[in-house]
């Protein structure tokens, strides 16, 4: 079992450890310090010794950040977490703050008039330091880089993680890590670089054709890379994860080298030095510019060409993904048996999904911890059973459940919502409305040069109309065979980048009540170029989406009469392709499940 | 009649004032010089006198420029004008050039590798010259400030107009102008600002509650304002322009300064100065800081107040869009009925509209020319009719007919595309799809914050699904008895600025087939608070519009099938509020005409 259901947050120690570290905070003439999510990698994912926000606080969502004063704690959350902080966190010692809306600059100009507050430049890019310090600008409040006061008051911190680095063969990858380095050295020589830091692990992952096991759920490699203008790399890490086949894998213009031969490599390196902003730890671009060596900020060279996944990459998700919606079906097939006879509870569903994936003897892990909120638990965005947590799941209501399987050939992601006896006419048409989003991306054909911005409204336009929204993104990038959230596709309010043929993206439309119920539904989608259609405008070129996911929609949950004849053609049209493509896949029983399900409405 | 329907291009005359221009620039030792259609006062409309770019290259749009050098001349236009240029300048001397896909910074580099480029600084902004020189750095190219070189040649340049301002009564105002330069200073004295240099004429009006006639179609007074933060306003403009009424009017606080005081009066001020750098002339801001007066570059302060239209305006606008409306209404009747007869012509058309709109007694001007394009010539966004152009309506087509009045208690704006015996299968369906973007966007409730940026995809979706789009944004602002076009509130791809109450738009998305024909479907509408929906979410804002266009819309070229039923819903709905509030207005034989335009599909 991949999943565990412990509870990993302490908020009864909290308090202590926050004692703790203001003690040490006033010996440091600090007058706070910021406790990030994020470790020097800036991933999602954190191995247990990054878990600084979550030792300190409780929280153990994905995303958020501490500021910790001498009178107050401020746990800077988003939207996805405001239900879920206020059950993990001793409130009366932790302030949560609604983020982004609150800036952390304005927070602490409230707060306090004056004092230094410390940070870890491991920790922080140099954009967000550079956003906190022009918002505290003429306060008397500023900032001072340090060591990390978290790990001097965490005695049995754990060691930093040795998973086993493994190659990601060039028949999954479709392009050779060689190629892959000449074409982003000749990038780095057009534009005048002489070398480009690699923090991101999965740009480090794609950019070698390699995999790691460093952190849970995404099959990635804590390391840092140096990739020269010639289009040999040095690779930063820990020899231990690297047996003889990877070393020969990467071969012999990869040089290894051990971690704490990083900095010393920076500043020994010509420049300029190309450095992501928007990864990269501050403490890199300090150090280059202390060692007087030129900085040039720009994207992390590989962020773009990972994003646009190439044939190869595509029809290995395309494979994952029906794999993964087979097991999904049976899943699905059990669940509407073993429902009616009552008392499952959500880690007993969590349990039984997580068998059906293991049963395709492909699974490499799960792609992250389910999400399986039965009624109130549903509009916990991203909710996590616990032993504690876990509730009995009772009829007349709904079930949402949102997960994926880390595949060899492909990474997937999928949540469905489904109809637990009757959950009522109020449930089923929020659920069409999210649903009529869902298609609305799914169909749509656009003009290239659009960003995930301009398709964003499309997905909330049917809830908008009955005053109703959600409160997060409508779609993350998604790696193959990587994270499961990767940029920098988005489908979002705020994402500028024009969407490109070969990114892959979810599609994830919801609508949550909270402590009533919450629903999501989510493909991952492709995007591809559009074919002329006859009457179009020949002049522009169109793209649209490929579905990789096929798994039915629960069409109990469906009032056909609010769709127009083009969202229930689509639906229809989608079932059908479900069938037809799991078909000679499934069991005889979860066959007949799935044709039922199928079937036209 | 307002709208005279003379060639107003003189293509034939272009190769010898490029000639003359040429000679004057290669004296004064200048490698190019920048011609906008830009005026002082950044006007969409502007005076025979600042006509400059008409007069040197035949294009009568209301947005470009040109770039002459020696070798080349460039007169860029947007995606409205593509093909109206083609007919209007001579093209063996000057190069049209799509923009802003091609920028002008590149555009030189491309052509010229060094030299000088000349440019008016009263007929720039600040921010456009900083975006060319920006473009230009590391070039060979510089900018240089200098006399305006097309004035020079220009040996039978008009003087400047003289129209009469008067007095904008408080009672459709909604608010006194006292009000206004009271809560305009606070907003001054709360920003450090000593004063506000206001250059945009129709803020100017807004400001003092006047209008003016300084140039055609809207109402607006040209001459520059410095607003003091005791809220005392001194107003330059030519003294002539005002006769003891309209002086009463202004009141005490209000002196009046001839224009050639304006100068003089900006190098005495006390620092700061706010001075909006994207709607001032560059010439104001090197003015005070020639003189060393600190400048604070923010917003015009009329600006937003000027665009969220309070109770008073609104009802204005209601009123006058009924006017309007049964004016419109009674000129689709007689179109009806005369098409059938044949040999009726474009400016046939327009002449009869302005005629039915000067029956209500009540048509202070036109709001522009009109736009009224048959068959192909729909698909010139911005077309106006000549002599020459005029086209005979033929049957078997469309006819667009985009056009509005100016009533002292409000402005219309409205477009209608019209079958002309049967246009056909793919018409209707073009035709549907445009009005499935214009309901989508009546109909539409958000959030607020979002700008128009976030709806305007809403109104190209069903569009974009059949492979097509238009090149230009959903709507534009509308001034109240001002400009048909306002900033800063949009709809359109490039819009942030955030929808506020009170803020009137308009909605006219369309399609155009370059030699076949064009759709387009205008109305307006003002932002209100959405009611409460139950089931809605309780905790958000959300907006929706109000239509303030009443004109049905012609039923022969709606593909029902293609409708939602939602759609369908609110096209009847609209329909029998057109007839309800129409009908006492209407003459016997156009409301019958109205009644069966009306008729529920």
């Amino acid at each position: 079992m991949f999943q565990s259901f412990e509870t990993t947050a302490n908020p009864e120690q909290g308090p202590g450890r926050l004692a703790a570290l203001r003690a040490v905070l006033a010996t440091e003439g600090l007058a706070g310090f910021i406790v990030p999510r994020a470790d020097v990698h800036q991933g999602e994912y954190v191995a247990p010794r990054d878990e600084r926000l979550q030792w300190l606080t409780g929280f153990t969502g994905s995303a958020g950040f501490a500021l910790v004063l001498p009178a107050v704690a401020g746990v800077f959350i988003d939207g996805r977490y405001r239900t879920q902080v206020k059950g993990q966190v001793d409130l009366a010692h932790f302030t949560p703050v609604p983020w982004p809306e609150v800036k952390p600059g304005a927070w602490l100009r409230d707060q306090l008039s004056q004092g230094v507050i410390g940070f870890d430049p491991w920790l922080h890019t140099a954009d967000e330091i550079e956003r906190l310090e022009a918002d505290l600008a003429g306060s008397g409040l500023s900032l001072r880089a340090c060591d990390n006061m978290v790990d001097r008051i965490w005695p049995d911190q754990p060691a930093p993680p040795m998973g086993r680095a493994f190659a990601h063969p060039d028949a999954l990858a479709g392009e050779t890590a060689a190629a892959k380095r000449s074409r982003l050295a000749e990038v780095l020589r057009r534009e005048g670089q002489r070398a480009a830091v690699v923090t991101l692990p999965d740009s480090l992952c794609w950019l070698l054709n390699i995999r790691g096991a460093d952190v849970p759920r995404n099959p990635i490699l804590h390391g840092h890379a140096i990739l020269h203008d010639d289009g040999r790399v040095t690779l930063f890490a820990a020899l231990e994860k690297f047996d003889e086949a990877v070393r020969a894998h990467l071969g012999p213009e990869v040089s290894l080298r051990p971690v704490a031969a990083f900095v010393p490599a920076l500043r020994t390196l010509q420049g300029p030095v190309r450095v992501d902003k928007g990864s990269a730890p501050l403490a890199v671009s300090l150090e280059l510019q202390e060692a007087g060596i030129a900085v040039a900020f720009a994207d992390d060279p590989c962020r773009l060409p990972k994003a646009c996944k190439n044939a190869s990459e595509i029809a290995g998700m395309r494979a994952a993904h029906l794999r993964d919606g087979a097991a999904m079906v049976e899943f699905l097939c059990w669940l509407d048996a073993r429902l009616p006879q009552g008392g499952l509870t959500e880690i007993d569903v969590v349990k039984a999904l997580e068998g059906y994936r293991r049963a395709t003897n492909a699974l490499h892990d799960i792609s992250f911890d389910t999400i399986c909120g039965a009624g109130p638990n549903g509009a916990i965005m991203h909710y996590r059973v616990t032993e504690e947590s876990n509730r009995k799941i009772v009829t007349n209501s709904l079930l949402l459940v949102d997960s994926g399987g880390q595949y060899r050939d492909g990474t997937t992601d999928i949540t469905r919502t489904i109809a637990v006896g009757d959950p009522g006419d109020f449930a089923r048409a929020c659920y069409t409305r999210v649903l009529q989003g869902t298609i609305a991306i799914s169909r749509v054909r656009w003009s290239k040069g659009l960003a995930g911005r301009d398709l964003d409204p499309l997905a909330r336009a049917a809830l908008w109309m009955a005053g109703q929204d959600f409160n997060h993104g409508t779609g993350h990038g998604v790696g193959a065979f990587l994270s499961v959230h990767e940029g920098p596709q988005r489908i979002s309010r705020v994402s500028e980048v024009p969407l490109e043929v070969g990114m892959i993206l979810s599609n994830e439309p919801g609508y949550y009540r909270e402590g009533e119920f919450g629903i999501r539904l989510e493909n991952l989608i492709v995007v591809e170029p559009a074919p002329a259609l006859p009457g179009g405008d020949a002049e522009r070129i169109h793209l649209q989406f490929e579905t990789l996911t096929f798994v039915p929609f629960d069409r109990r949950l469906v009032v056909t009469e609010m769709l127009s004849p083009g969202e229930r053609d689509w639906l229809n049209t989608y079932h059908g392709q479900v069938l037809a493509h799991l078909a000679p896949r499934l069991s005889p029983a979860a066959l007949a499940w799935c044709q039922e399900a199928c079937a036209p409405i």
